[in-house]
């Protein structure tokens, strides 16, 4: 990790493209216990609090998350919607795996695993992978500004976490 | 295509390892339409009729062929009994894209896309990839006798499209 800075300091997720695979790696520590990230992914109150760049509004407009479940959601900024949906594949409390597609791309579809990695001092480490089939798809996906959501979204999280909300 | 037999006669799919990224593409004429493939793959009493190799019995557990929807089936020989399942990312006539967990390693999960291309002489190509996250499990794929299932339900396949079934 190269930005294993304390608790309330500023942290940016590390997001690496894979060199062998069409995958994003993204880790990122939070000051949490595993169950907490857990349910900061699957509870649709608290997810709906954190998902996407600060200046988008979340909107759950579905959100079933079992195995074999499914979910949607949308981001506005004013009269610009953004629109994403997948299935939940596996939700395990060590382990989730959900495909994801931006509906402005509707073919497009990645395959997303999540595992909470217990740090031990109360701080868990979040691995989240995207597998897509191309590595054309995967490097648009990086140049697409996607770090600006997931770092907005995790500091978000990092809120809710330091309030007490979750 | 290196197996362009004519209708009736043994055919069987082309298998691909891609040599840059851990997917497995699978290539296979039928003497059918688009939509009566399409239906092979969604009707869940037509696809309990031809999935998997000619020894094992199939049995739909679960079945919701719509987008978020998903799947589970289970193989048996006698006392051996092989569960798969997934969920259904996309149905659409054209494209079919679905996740698919073998529950032996239920850790390991594929994201599989089915096209269905008109040949234009009341034949059509059916283009399936399934794609890993590592080679290695792809490899091991490839190498789990995977080939005899394809094969022999295909076949099965051929003879419901024969005898008027679909």
């Amino acid at each position: 990790m190269t930005n294993n800075t304390h608790a309330g300091a500023h942290q940016e997720a590390t997001i690496e493209a894979d060199p062998t695979v069409p995958m994003i790696s993204i880790h990122r520590d939070f000051a949490a216990t595993p169950e907490q990230l857990f349910r900061a992914h699957t509870d649709p109150e608290v997810f709906a609090r954190w998902i996407g760049p600060g200046s988008r509004r979340p909107t759950l407009t579905h959100w079933d998350a079992t195995n074999g479940g499914s979910w949607s959601y949308q981001l506005d900024e004013g009269e610009d919607v953004q629109a994403f949906r997948g299935t939940f594949h596996t939700v395990r409390p060590d382990r989730i795996v959900q495909t994801f597609t931006w509906e402005g791309m509707p073919d497009a579809v990645a395959l997303e695993t999540m595992t909470f990695e217990d740090l031990g001092d109360g701080r868990t480490r979040l691995h989240a992978q995207s597998l897509c089939d191309s590595f054309e798809a995967r490097d648009g996906w990086l140049r697409s500004g996607m770090e600006i959501g997931v770092n907005q979204g995790y500091a978000k999280l990092d809120g809710l976490l330091a309030d007490g909300s979750l």
